[in-house]
């Protein structure tokens, strides 16, 4: 955690000092906002996070209850979520109250007594190590709890406008605030008058009936529901012994039950099968009351019981997998002439069954996404054609989430004397564990993701996925660290340099790319502001090849260790050898002679290049940067 | 994290249901209290933080400041002081914000040029593993900030009560208050008025001047002080290369630096050698400008330099070494004849250097210790003989911080030519690391140690010391676990039962122990309140000799399962099974044919006996548990 270096801070340093729009922060919405987040769900509350560190950005957002969420539906929380929350902060402090899935058992009919049903596997739920963070179950209103603290502690102190519901919107290009929005007040003294707002841009995260998304003009299309699901949180005794394990169970007189054990210790989720709808009779099965799919539940756990002793929610719903065919209001016929204003996020654009445990977890990289975009695009570091790759990101990501989903749903409500195999059900869900977990995305060559042309140099850091952490130990203070998870959301850019084999010093090749890096007017650094630090809008970072007790701190290039705060003081904690144990470069497949490798804020490797590949680099930032100082333009920048 | 189970819980699972005394409690501190701490440092708040837990007891802290620390001078913090901030809930938070020490460097001069220092040596902070917790370096005000929020968290919902200063008591035996105190508002509108209280007990945190310690007749006694320190916290830029390792400093010119790195990534602390005291110039070194400080840290840093930019806080202390004779109010003439109302914590009973980083450490397990005790005998679960054990236990490990203060002291203060062995100050360092890490404390045998009967049963856990976690796998959810960080500091004693090699049952020797412990009239968890839960006065964990998968937790007997809240709900989460690549039967010496571990509320090992012995557990218990229940007396306790 970086801090004091402003002066000293007597409290919390997560708590950062107010700037901007922070200062005097209105406490009702103002009428000109640069972005309206509508929804506060996960995909709008990560987005207003990320956007909230931007101290000179107007975001607010608006939601249509009145206060916090306090019980929320979605509760699987992926690996990659988890990584996610790291960089936010909360990481640690939300695995410490959640369930935490290290394995998932299957049940079957006992072929002996059909009618029993009987454990028939045990996998690991992560066999092949994908990620260094934990899949967690957790309730939703717990993860926006965080992300509403994380903006709290920003410098924008931001928080949500609750009590305002979205109504319209009229979009006219050409304004300064060119997205007209019309509210509607739905609790408090002014509830059913109207408010309006301009806004730069809009982030419609307002869930499946998104009225955001029908202001756009996009539709959802894809297959109605066709089987329903009971789903209750509830305290029970049992003498079922997995109880506490993520299990699938099918039994033998039809019928399956998903068990999701929960944070505390006792509450848990249960998935049970209602069967087929029959379009006719929906409403019959949605009546479906919690007595009769407890009794179902019981039906189906034979020989083992289940005694409810209290309902914390229940409900029923049916499967669909629908999605929108764009996540803006640009249409295909004006692709190329303009570029969005208004954008949709999570079950806005996809919807699909909650059994895989994905919707909160996509929805939240959505939000991720088009954030860190909207920061750059309105703090001018980035020109408007950036926001054009949201869309196309995150679409792919979508339909490929939907597909994946339609198999699991269906493969769950399958009865057991149907499957060709016996082993199908967990052969497909270990098999298939990277994509649940949520690291099978993988972004393709854009603006802001480069060719694949130097990838050998980096074999496990590939082009569009993200960036996966590996040990390394920090030089100045001699601890062991997750290089990935020095990493914060704070919109900037990343840039890691793996040295040649050389020591420190300004003539190995990493010496010289730093000194290229630090003093080129082609420099992707040369936009930094001249008032800012000199690490404010790229975070470099250095790791070599030796141990740490091997490295010389003060012979590492200045770029590595730049000057930050009033005082003017070295910054030291960029500077890594490996771990001998962990070898960062056997682990990634990194290339001895040196490789540079590019970050997104967002944290997906967005190129990886030699050192030597000053020019490739240049020409990369320069498609998304948005002007270069005049005086830097010139030649080398002035150090603070 | 144990929640939900008295229904669900919406919020953070951190922030317990208010209850007892935490109902309507009142703003100003009232006549009467069960407890009044006096002062609000590191053993107050610790102890306050414990107190606080306990529903029914009424503990008030006062403080003369007027509110928060806001820049403490402890920032030492052991792997034993984590460990009890993992008890409280906070070691990974603190831990986040804090600096780490993973190793120490030591500087001498240059033999060939000896007005230049070299870097000689740089070992390990922790060789021998001795804690899975880390050494930090945090300051002491963020330590009492997140007690604070411990306290704010719990039922009673306690908080400090600024701007009241200690002015004075007297004890009366024989009332039920016997405690009358007399404060003086510090601040505020009755600032220079007077206020008296009523206490059962008064525990008196109010550091080396304290008051409390003067009204209970206690002296400090011991050396003068006789050398003298410049001490600065301050933001620089440095050639320096170690500036962010902890380092011993020792010039050829003379004179030695002990450099602490400080949280953040910038600011550190220097302890500057300022030479012997002459008894009659004291006055002139305590008159030691910032400027000389940083002059003289310049001179002995040579060739290296230090341009300090912000001094956050500085000062001149001289090193005495002081300690009282007694921690409570009991004098040796009373001793047997009456139990202790006043205890001493911390400063008020030893004065050392700060340079070993011990202060703030002691100081806390002072207030571990006493703060239980008077919990428990508040409730009725113990007698007021409890309360000795108190002095008689810490006074003795003052006596040994005292002795091993004053050797590293002189050593620091010795000049490089008057060392015999030029590795004496390193090789001392390392020796005794476990010393200032916290984990050389063991009690010995009393009312609640026993005897080291059957220490050989369980030779990883010595009677007396604190209890050493190590890996286990819970078996209801398969979540690989330390055993030691799921107790936390609520005040109940523990019980380990490591079991025999069967497999869980009845007819085990584990199982019989089992049915013992929860039906014996004679078993310590009889006197548990019958309205509570089974748990709600012991702890009693069971871990297997297999691995998870083996064990069938339908199997374990119910005395390891504790029905719980008002839903009567099993709770699964104290049955394990061994890591088998980290088997803690092995890693702690126990016994294959079982043994039981008995661990008290302040984490220390209170017995090791075998599973037969339930005869010595129940007379260990019998000496500190007041009466038992009829009922339970009578036959089996009635199960929820």
């Amino acid at each position: 955690m970086h801090f004091h270096h402003h002066g000293y801070v007597s409290g919390d340093p997560r708590i950062q000092a107010v700037a901007g729009v922070g200062i005097d922060r209105p406490e009702v919405l103002p009428d000109e906002v640069d972005v309206l987040i509508v929804g506060s769900g996960p995909a709008g509350m990560l987005a207003a996070a990320q956007l909230s560190q931007f101290p000179d950005i107007t975001t607010r957002l608006v939601e249509r209850r009145s206060g916090r969420l306090a019980i929320g539906q979605a509760d699987g929380i992926q690996a990659r979520s988890v990584e996610t929350f790291q960089a936010f902060g909360f990481a640690e402090r939300i695995t410490a109250e959640a369930y935490r899935i290290t394995e998932m058992a299957f049940w079957k009919p006992d072929p002996a007594d059909p009618a029993r049903i009987i454990r028939t596997a045990r996998p690991l739920d992560d066999p092949a190590g994908v990620s260094e963070f934990p899949h967690l179950i957790v309730n939703q209103a717990r993860v926006l709890d965080y992300f509403a603290e994380v903006m709290a502690h920003s410098p924008t102190r931001m928080k949500p406008d609750y009590g305002l519901e979205f109504a319209g919107l009229e979009v006219s290009d050409g304004e300064e605030y060119p997205v007209k929005v019309t509210l509607t007040h739905s609790s408090g003294p002014l509830e059913g008058t109207q408010r309006f707002v301009r806004a730069k841009y809009v982030i419609g995260a307002d869930g499946a009936r998104s009225q955001v998304r029908t202001a756009i003009g996009c539709t959802l299309a894809g297959d109605a529901a066709n089987h329903a699901w009971g789903v209750m949180d509830v305290l029970a005794t049992t003498d079922f012994p997995d109880i506490r394990l993520k299990c699938a169970i099918q039994s033998g007189a039809g019928g399956s039950i998903l068990l999701i054990p929960r944070e505390g210790g006792h509450l848990f989720r249960m998935y049970v099968d209602l069967g087929d709808v029959d379009t006719h009779t929906t409403g019959g099965i949605r009546s479906t009351t919690i007595e009769e799919i407890i009794e179902k539940a019981n039906a189906i756990l034979h020989p083992y019981t289940l005694n409810v002793r209290n309902v914390a929610w229940h409900s029923v719903y049916e499967v669909g997998h629908r999605l929108t065919d764009r996540f803006d209001d640009v249409r295909p016929e004006e692709l190329g002439s303009r570029t969005p204003r208004v954008f949709i996020t999570g079950d806005a654009c996809h919807t699909h069954s909650a059994k895989a445990g994905q919707g909160m977890n996509v929805s939240m990289q959505d939000g991720f996404n088009i954030a860190w975009k909207l920061g750059h695009v309105l703090e001018g570091r980035s020109p408007e054609s950036l926001l054009s790759t949201y869309s196309a990101e995150r679409q792919v990501v979508a339909k490929n989430l939907i597909d994946f989903d339609r198999q699991w749903s269906s493969l769950m409500a399958r009865k057991p004397d149907e499957f060709e195999d016996p082993t199908e059900l967990e052969n497909f869900y270990t098999s298939t564990m990277e994509f649940p977990a949520g690291f099978m995305t993988e972004y393709t060559p854009s603006l802001i993701v480069g060719e694949a042309t130097h990838q050998e140099l980096a074999t496990g850091f590939p082009i569009g996925k993200r960036f996966k952490s590996a040990p390394v130990v920090r030089v100045c203070d001699t601890n062991p660290l997750q290089l990935g998870h020095q990493a914060t959301a704070d919109g900037r850019w990343r840039i890691y340099v793996f040295a040649d084999e050389a020591l420190p010093g300004p003539q190995s090749k990493a010496g010289i790319f730093a000194d290229w890096l630090e003093s080129s007017p082609d420099s992707p650094l040369a936009v930094t502001p001249g008032d800012a630090d000199q690490d404010a809008w790229f975070d470099v970072k250095v790791i070599y090849q030796q141990d740490h007790q091997s490295l010389d701190i003060g012979a590492v290039p200045a770029v590595f260790k730049p000057t930050v705060g009033p005082f003017k003081l070295d910054y030291l904690e960029k500077v890594f050898g490996v771990d001998p144990s962990q070898d960062i470069y056997e682990l990634r497949g990194l290339d001895r002679g040196g490789v540079v490798v590019v970050v997104r804020p967002d944290q997906y490797v967005a190129h990886v290049l030699p050192l030597t590949g000053t020019a490739e680099l240049a020409a990369f930032f320069a498609g998304m940067q948005t002007g270069r100082r005049p005086e830097a333009a010139g030649g080398a920048r002035v150090k603070g």
